[in-house]
C-alpha cells in the first residue's frame, strides 16, 4: 500500500472507532513507524480545573501508540499496557500526540508517544507515554 | 466530615468535569483510601472491534486514581503519572474502577486501580493499574 | 509436580543465576501464582545515603515477578517489562519482594510484586511494582 | 562548575555507591540533561540462560536516570518511579545507558533511558526506560 492508501485505511479505522468520533480525533500522519494523532480541544473534554481531562490525554497516547503499533505490525493489534507520565496542564487549542515505534517484532512492538497542546500557535509537550502494543488472532484467522 | 458527606463532596468534583459527564461517570464509593468509580458502557465508548475502547478504561483507571489520592490527600490534587495493564476486552454494562492507596505521604500517594467489567451480573477484571498522585498549590494558597 | 518439587525447582532456577547468587537471593515460597524472594541486605548493595540501591530492590521485583510468572506459565519466561514505584528508603537486615499473579493466560501473566524491609523484626513495604512475563521459545522446542 | 568539574562530582558519587562498584559501573558522560553510564558484562551479572539479567538491566536504568535528573536538579535527588521495556536478550561485553531529560521543574525530571549492548562493536537496543526523578530535603537543608 502507498502512503496516501495506508493513509486512508488509518483514516477509516479510526472512524469505525465511535469512541475516537466522539472526541472528534483526527489522523495526520500514519506511515510505517510514525503516527500524528489530534485531538480538537472542546469544554466538554475538560476537568473542573479548565485543563484537558487526563482522560483525555490518556487516550490519545493509547490510540496514537496502537496506531503506530499497527502501522508496522498490521491491523489486528491492541495496546497490551502502557505508562503516562503528565508534564503540564494541558490548556489550548488542540492535542497533538505524536507516536514512534522504538523496537519491533512479529508479534509486539514497544512505542512511544510524545502529547503535545497546541495554544496560540505554539506547542508544548504536555505529556510522554511509553508502551506495548501486540498482535492478536480472530476466528476468523 | 463524615462519610456522606465525603461522598457528596466527592460526587460535586465529579459532577464539575465536563468529561466525566460527558461519559456518565458515577462515584459509588468515595472515603479515605478506598474509591470506586462507575461509568456505564454505551455504544459511543466502543472501538471497532466492539469492545469498550481503552481510553475509556483509561479515563477510568486515571480519574478513580485521582480520587482515591484526593480521599487522603485532599481536593487539590493531581495524577502525576500511572501504568495500566489491559487484561482481556471490556463487554458489558459497565466498568467498575476499584482503587486503593498503597502508601500515602503529605504530597503525594502511591495507588493501585483494578478495572472489572460487569456483564450478565458478573465482574470480570480487565484492567488493572498503579500510579502516583500528588498535591498542586494554587494563588490561591 | 508437588509444593516441595516445585519449590525445589525453583530453587534450582534461581541457584542458576549468577546474578542471584552474587546478591545472595533466597526463594522462600514458590506456589502457583505467589512468590517470596529475599536478598539479605549488605554493605555492598547501598547507594551512598547508606540506603538500599533502587537496583538491588528493582533487581528483586523483577526477579520475584518472573518467578511467579514461572510458577503458572513454566519454566520458559522472561520479564516483558514492569514499572516499579519506590515508597520509602529501604534499610534494614533484608528485602523481601512478595509476588501474586494478577491476571494470567497460556502465553502471558500480569503480576504485582510488593517489596518490604525488614528491620527490626518489622516489615515496611519499600516498593510496589507491575509487570508482565512472557513465555518465549527456544530451538529445542 | 564546567564540565570536567560536572563529571568528576558525578564519577565521585557513582564511586560512592557502593552497588555501583559491585558492578563496576562507570560514567561517561554527565552534562545537564545527558547521562551515558556503562556496565562491563562479567560472568556474574547474568541470568541462567547466559543472558545478562534484567536486574543488572533495571539498575543501569534506575542509576543512569536518577544521574540525569541529578545533572539538572542537583545532587539530593532520587528515582520516585519507572517503567522498563527489555527489548532482547542482552549478550556482548557491556551494557551502555544513555539518559536524556524530557521534562524538568524545580522539584522532578521526568527522563528516558535507551539501554543498548555493545557486542562485536556494535551497539543494540536492549531495553528503554521512562521514569521521574524527585529531589528531595536532608536535616540538613
Amino acid at each position: 500500500m502507498n502512503y496516501s492508501g495506508l493513509l486512508r485505511a488509518g483514516r477509516q479505522a479510526l472512524e469505525s472507532q465511535p469512541f475516537s468520533k466522539l472526541l472528534n480525533a483526527k489522523l495526520r500522519v500514519f506511515s510505517p513507524g510514525e503516527v500524528v494523532l489530534e485531538v480538537p480541544i472542546t469544554e466538554e473534554l475538560m476537568q473542573q480545573h479548565g485543563f484537558v481531562h487526563g482522560g483525555v490525554i490518556s487516550y490519545a497516547a493509547d490510540n496514537s501508540l496502537t496506531f503506530v503499533g499497527a502501522s508496522v505490525l498490521g491491523a489486528k493489534v491492541l495496546t497490551s499496557e502502557y505508562k503516562i507520565n503528565y508534564l503540564r496542564p494541558a490548556i489550548g487549542d488542540k492535542l497533538i500526540a505524536r507516536s514512534q515505534v522504538v523496537s519491533a517484532g512479529k508479534r509486539q512492538a514497544v512505542c512511544r508517544c510524545d502529547i503535545f497542546v497546541l495554544a496560540d500557535q505554539e506547542e508544548k509537550l504536555c505529556a510522554t507515554a511509553q508502551g506495548t502494543i501486540v498482535t492478536f488472532v480472530t476466528d476468523d484467522d
